[in-house]
């Protein structure tokens, strides 16, 4: 694998637009994220101008954490036209097991052949068909609980599958990465793992998929554990995490990201 | 009244799913509230889903705050599940009293029975029928002046209203409290009474609804006196907020809290 | 040219009713700056309240930053309103050039003549019906490059334009100024712009637009420098954004605004 901290760099030299369909928790917080790292967001999401504003994209996030049914004709439009172009887009099932009504829009945009699929355990399980015991954007499953759920989604999608977690677990099919980076406060801010998810798809324009989630997670759970020195709680934490995103460089990340390729 | 500082630790221990069905406004603010706080929110709204994930849900909110049509059904549909299933359920009633639709949709609430109704002096006066001057989320009236309005919905919902101000007033038609905790930076942070209803969800499940709606609000004052020590404007104390829900010990709040039972 | 800084007095001794019609993403963070500045912000959006509630209102904003047609009905048909009965009302066209739809509803929402407009280089341009090179909410123009479109807008609409950059430029067709205020690390923090249209929004009730518009861009952007001191990125650089916008007094505002009228 290439050099962590490069995928950074070619990240922020290139600032890609990335095209978020998104939920209304996340919007705010991811955008900052993704500014604060580099990339140039655009949360678009009408049915009437979400394929064509994809056309411009390169890259395309969807996340169905807050789901109704004009926005999910334009998650299957803009993903349609992502597929069409070769635009990398990635795919963010959030609580995906929680209701019918998401399990049937999460099987239709797995149709569609994600480039990457981000998720917590039970999230990917839940898309995988296996048995979850997630409710809601919290997981009840561990990382190694799901590996085997996405191995055979990456088989299934030829994409890659990143379950994220205390150790996130990233697979392509063929190879398996484990990213060891990341804090505990990370969960008690809300919308950390949208945000991550807009990180992901910024990584991987014209990049490997698999090289780029990989480098993408680690440089964000670093910015967690930089973050978390010496705040009080989820406030102060948050506020610090942008920063972390800001200011680290390349070589911080390949000083720091805690990798191991399996 | 048992210990107030009980009430905190219980919701911690069990941190309960509170699905909040809320403006867009407050989403982002509200969740990262409840996960400092130790709950478990799950922002759920859509019509196609919202009433199924009520039924996984252990209490719910609904905040009138951005009304349309179809989030009207939804809260509608899920406040008649909560309302069936005994799960308790909170109003927020969002300037109610502003326009002709929101008396409507309010007025349509109020009949499924919320196990508490918070807002503040306008909204609960409009939402009781009595002439309210506050425009807007804003209120324009004082606590004291609502205090009848409040006293009779309470006896006609058979749960608990609070009034939320300067001083707080809460009732259930037979019993009375104020909860003098709170500070003056805390309605120059957007959507934290809309965060505080999510707060007092938490608090009611397996509770008295009055008992708990006490120490939520207590809870949440002293966080915001906590907070505001050294701050220098709404940017540093809302940061400061989140740390302090987050640190605060149930001793804290026993020993912080300034209630008066009547 | 009246002093700055009484503009600023002026807002906050008034605290404007603002109803703001804008995206998602910019909803919170925009409700948080008025109140830290001294306004009173309202999210009134929905077609079912929106013209009734522009009645209640002392300045509407509207930003198409994430439209769809239940709002775009609601933009227009609250713009009516507040033409109706004088109420000023401020457009922000974001990405107005990115797709048809937008150019579309942008083009609707300038026939009624807003008494600002408020956007980037390449919104102005776009919104002029001039080449434009922007993408997403991004400018890749120069204020310089819309100066004309500007000017060309103005009188066409008989209202003022605002193009918001490193140096802003302020027309009314015949008055131009230029505001030097700002800092680089506000386009790093997500909807900062929109924010700003709810400030112009609230100080030109009750003034001379143009010259209320000119104080707002230069009250915004001092609050910006005064906020860079000591940051290290864009998540303290926001914190301290919004402490300044509540600390700053008019003379440190008659003090800080750098104008140049031409």
């Amino acid at each position: 694998m290439d050099d962590t901290g490069q995928h950074l760099d070619h990240m922020r030299r290139t600032a890609p637009l990335v095209q978020n369909i998104t939920n209304y928790v996340a919007m705010n917080i991811m955008a900052n994220v993704m500014l604060a790292a580099g990339a140039s967001p655009a949360m678009v999401h009408a049915r009437e101008e979400a394929a064509e504003f994809t056309g411009l994209a390169q890259a395309l996030t969807i996340n169905i954490g807050t789901l109704s049914p004009a926005w999910a004709d334009a998650m299957l439009e803009s993903a349609v036209a992502a597929q069409a172009q070769g635009t990398p887009w990635i795919l963010d099932p959030v609580a995906v097991g929680a209701t019918g009504y998401r399990r049937d829009i999460g099987a239709r945009l797995l149709d569609l052949a994600p480039t990457v699929i981000r998720g917590n355990a039970s999230e990917i399980m839940a898309l995988a068909g296996a048995d979850a015991s997630g409710k809601g954007a919290d997981t009840a499953d561990a990382v190694s609980q799901a590996q085997e759920a996405a191995s055979a989604l990456a088989r299934r999608t030829g994409g890659v599958v990143a379950v994220t977690g205390p150790v996130d677990f990233v697979t392509d099919g063929t190879r398996n990465a484990e990213v060891a980076n990341g804090h505990a406060l990370m969960p008690r801010v809300t919308a950390l793992g949208c945000s991550l998810t807009g990180i992901v798809g910024a990584f991987t324009v014209g990049q490997d998929p698999f090289e780029a989630t990989v480098a993408a997670l680690a440089f964000f759970g670093l910015a967690g554990e930089q973050a978390a020195e010496g705040v009080r709680g989820p406030g102060t934490f948050q506020v610090a995490f942008i920063d972390a995103l800001y200011t680290m460089t390349p070589e911080d990340l390949a000083r720091g990201a805690r990798i191991t390729l399996a």
